[in-house]
């Protein structure tokens, strides 16, 4: 044979794509919409007419008959803003906090001199019902602010649940960082009744977009608090967009117009699938690939079914394996990448995403395959066939 | 929810792709060779320097030190020319057939008034070096020719087995149609050592390209012989090609010229993953596949694995199945696109290629989940757990 | 300034195009059929259905009631099939030349054995009207053939002159070589009425497609004609082609299907402007670079503005000036591709192309200033100002 | 003819592309940043290494040797983040306002509570050296704020020229808004030394890229100021951003990632050209046109050619015409986009962008030829011979 040797080992190029972009974010983008961000159309100055539909789009989505504000900035301009725009040195706000997520929302409304409380659980804990319930009986706040799916370790709180505590005990609103889990898992604010006011999030995460928009979702009582508050900087200032799109029809700054056609497609593509369908995906998906995880002998940072995210799994190595080796043994040798934890499991824990498109079954096939393989290299017992045979 | 009910059930989605191009060809394109295609140099007129190219690559691939000719047209065109500028009524062939396309073979030689007798086995089978042998022991042919792999069947011939049979036995020459193996099974023809004379085959199936491209390899003594006979016609004279060439470095009608940029891509793509590591992935999916199919209670079409072939698997449906509504299922399904077999099995048989990118683990994984699914809801009882868990 | 000197002079980046592909053919391919022919549909191995809508746009275009053959190769292809197909030892035909490819048709008819006469006349003319009744009045013949447009010399033939005299004085069959005009120049078949029986043309022309597909029409007549002849060949056999179709639904040979899907595009792009609108179009633009040639003091190849063709320009350069420096010239200093002529006047005339999307005033505007820079810098006096006035 | 009769006049398709993008911004994109922001490589989350590279092309580009940074969001972001970082109200500001968005800068420093006082001029002048003096003689300021290109009226202020006269006459900072000039228009910060301590600016103008990079380039000077002040917000504060990049090797947000690629593919493209070349290209292209408009008989809002900026040219129309019927006009009929100019002037005159790569001959060709019909239409008398002779 002609053919020079060569020191790739054969299995690497066993599955079909070069890459596959299995971190909590930013996602995989289908090819419809980055062809439709590059398209003519997109390109072109004036994004009245598109900024409607996406609007129209998200509040179908979120179920939501207040305002919907799309600016042009990552998912921490949106968070920013809205804490910005509602947060000054007399509000009072209780922060749920499951980890490293939560504890930047705290930090945020202390930068914006809120008065701040945190109810913590380590990564793989929420807070409970119970000791929300217990610190809203005995203190008055304005807001209550958690991130629905704490992504540095896998976990999600449940809404509806917490709403119904907030409400039954306190007049506060409840703003939810919904960064990893809009378009994959159902939030609906029930046209405010819900309890839920305001949802904030970007579009490279579920929505499989490319970086740079970030969405805020306002139920109508908050955008009438917002009015008697004093207002405060430019960009930031939802106020401001509002008011610049009612009466004059255009927004603060130039958005990156060809992300807006680009979330339209994303959102269509949602609704073509029908929203149950993109939620029981993410269920199923998620839970196949906790049991295979499982049947590798490994440990789910999630201490319960309940708890952890149709979004993204985080999952304990082995003892003596480096999460950052085992997430570079991945990349190098199968172009899968996933990523380590974050905050006190960031060495023990890598975390992967299974976020709108990414949440298939041929993925969570390569990513087990590729984990199965990573870890026998590095001297874990594993029985590959036991792993795979729970992907039916 | 306000979500539309839908008719989609969720099981269709649980793919990444929106189609698995897994028929015997044309195959699935890489997005770096289509690319390539529409770039602004493959659409400039010129066309010497990568015809250059890749008439040395394909030279590489074969190991051919004679001539390579790249023709505009189907697979067919490349066939037609070598039949019709070396056949005429006083030659006398051998055609090795075992099947559909062995037939079609026969019938080229015969329109062009070549004396033609073939030794024939059904589909599933191939025929024997002994049939060939005691033939070639009594009659002079001036050519034998096979399709290396009989893709309506899925068998594959063994190249240097029958060239030496046919070399101890007699002078003819060796022309092998390689339509679904170039690119992804040896075919060294070894610098005209090897015995094979001319290889012909097109691009739209191991090598990943859309349709539009036929190869034809011929040796130094093929070359000579070509000289001494009467040229016929025009496009499909190869003699012309070569002198065309020669003479004036362009060729008889311009050809594709974007393809012959995407050739080059898909020629680099092979020899940077390495020869030797595309044909060992060949055979070790295929071999997975074959697995996964006999786990299900199917029969393979081709009677032993050494004839099984590498790049396409027929495989018998359970009887009272069609394979016509298989391929209908898994394509509307799950968006796997296989194909039914062709000739006598046509009806009892499906096709699956495996062809170039599209051979590989999580591609498997799919179109066994699917066709154990789509088995499985026409009534087969088939245990998945123990299908996939031969995908190791 | 920290800028490297740089060699390029800032003249060479005044336009906005890497490159102006101003050629007789493969000429610019328009962004829509480029995305067409690598999306998804186009890919997939089905063809019935994007086939017939292409043979019925095409019977539009050409107002024909007959039959429609798309097949892949380069225009040299359908125009063998179409004499390999009809011409014998006993056929007699007429071919009328203006140059190089009228040469080249009177030449295929020989190699398939055909009894061939010419009427020529040398570039830059086109045969008269005169000579044509006379040779008729004197002889029987089968076919008179001609190329529509004689794209060596920028020269063209009025189609319904020469069919009117062939008719009054012949049964002759008339097949049109329509490479550079079908899609740009009106060509109206007008259901066989119109004494013209077989149009043949590529699609890398005035359809602006990649080359790869050669396109014949055939009126009913020559189609019952084409069955009383003895087949020959395969792929070149047009008779199997209609057959095939008509009985398998199903071509000899697969075609570039993706091809298929630009060919629509590239069409209805055709038909979405207007057919008379195009037409009007070629026609002004390519009168408004005449005038600039002239006011450049250059002499148009064509003797005559009737003769002139609204698809090509072939125009001597002054004397002492090569066209093959000029071509380069244009290439290196402005991206500008144009072709030297073919034939006698090879070296002292240059063609620029005007085809489908490239017969646009501005790329008249960037041609005309490159060409007289250019020849500005090689010590030709030319008066831009006066150059660029005629482009209104 | 089987051709509808159409309504289209065959004008509108004279020109080569479907759309002209000479709009003041967001301006066309080149196809190369396009496949860029799609490529695979660019949508893989990480960012560390082009980060870095971006950083050192701006540094070349400015000739900075203190700190960029590059932020996601509009060019309104860099601004406000500035303001918001160096600002507050003891901070004193002249601004220098030749119209609109010299107004929009007064505002954001009064948002930040600074104390301003503002030297205005009418649009079509800007404030005269002289009055800086005069100002500077007699009042202490901390910085002098300016946008280089009055974009509303197409009007320039000399950097250079400021710059003396400040460091002449004060202590003060300058902060320079060259949104629609960097990468066109030479900005040399010479390391500080001009006494430009800060230039803030979008890609999507002169860059070419799609809407989505805010740049902020800083001398040292003014990052040391930076340390002293209180911080303030995190998006918006710069100190983060460089403190981040610092200590960590991120940024407080991640960036639209793949419009990073698309950047250094845009900076190269200018550096590839050669700095003084493209410089020379916008002033000789805006040359052409101003001089093509007063041949219209149109006269051009900056009041001297000294004023009038390479990069987006506002000229008044003929009385009684409303400038955004004919930018309707020209859009409809031509697909030419310009846009009508900004305050008082707004319905009086429209704005021609010619920034990167729309500043070429063959787009002013256009765009003149658009203008010259649609005013003919609209009853005014153009010699556009006399018009288009100006474009040699």
């Amino acid at each position: 044979m002609t053919d020079q040797p060569t020191e790739i080992s054969y299995e690497e190029k066993l599955f079909s794509k070069k890459y596959y972009i299995m971190t909590p974010g930013p996602t995989e983008v289908p090819q419809e919409v980055l062809k439709t961000i590059v398209s003519d159309e997109a390109l072109l100055p004036n994004y009245q007419e598109i900024y409607d539909v996406d609007v129209k789009l998200i509040k179908k989505l979120l179920n939501n008959d207040g305002e919907v504000i799309i600016m042009g900035g990552g998912a921490t301009v949106g968070l920013e803003a809205l804490v910005s725009t509602l947060i000054n040195e007399k509000t009072r706000v209780l922060v749920l906090s499951a980890g490293y997520f939560g504890e930047i929302i705290a930090n945020l409304i202390k930068i914006y001199h809120g008065k701040v409380d945190v109810i913590r659980e380590r990564q793989g804990k929420i807070p409970s019902l119970k000791a929300i319930e217990k610190y809203l009986s005995k203190n008055k706040v304005d807001y209550v602010i958690f991130a629905h799916c704490e992504t540095s370790a896998g976990t999600i709180f449940n809404i509806e649940e917490i709403a119904k505590v907030v409400k039954e005990n306190s007049q506060a609103k409840i703003i939810v960082d919904a960064v990893s889990t809009a378009g994959a898992v159902p939030i609906n604010v029930n046209n405010g009744k819900s309890g839920v006011d305001a949802v904030v999030f970007g579009a490279q995460k579920a929505l499989n977009m490319p970086p740079g928009l970030a969405i805020v979702s306002l139920s109508k009582k908050i955008v009438e608090e917002m009015e008697k508050l004093e207002p405060k900087g430019y960009y930031l200032n939802l106020r401001l967009w509002l008011n610049f799109w009612e009466t004059k029809r255009r927004l603060p700054s130039t958005p990156p117009i060809n992300l807006l056609y680009g979330l339209k497609v994303s959102l269509e593509r949602i609704f073509n699938e029908g929203l149950q369908n993109v939620y029981r995906r993410h269920l199923l998906v998620s839970k196949k690939l906790r049991d295979a995880l499982r049947k590798m002998g490994l440990r789910i940072v999630a201490e319960s079914e309940e708890i952890a995210s149709p979004t993204v799994t985080a999952v304990y190595m082995p003892n003596g394996i480096d999460s950052e080796t085992v997430v570079n043994d991945m990349w190098r040798k199968y172009g899968v990448l996933v990523a380590t934890a974050l905050g006190e499991i960031s060495n023990r824990a890598i975390r992967i995403g299974h976020m709108g498109i990414t949440a298939t079954l041929d993925n969570i096939f390569t990513v087990t395959y590729a984990l199965s393989k990573t870890l026998a290299n590095r001297g874990v017992s594993i029985n590959i066939k036991d792993v795979l045979s729970s992907l039916t």
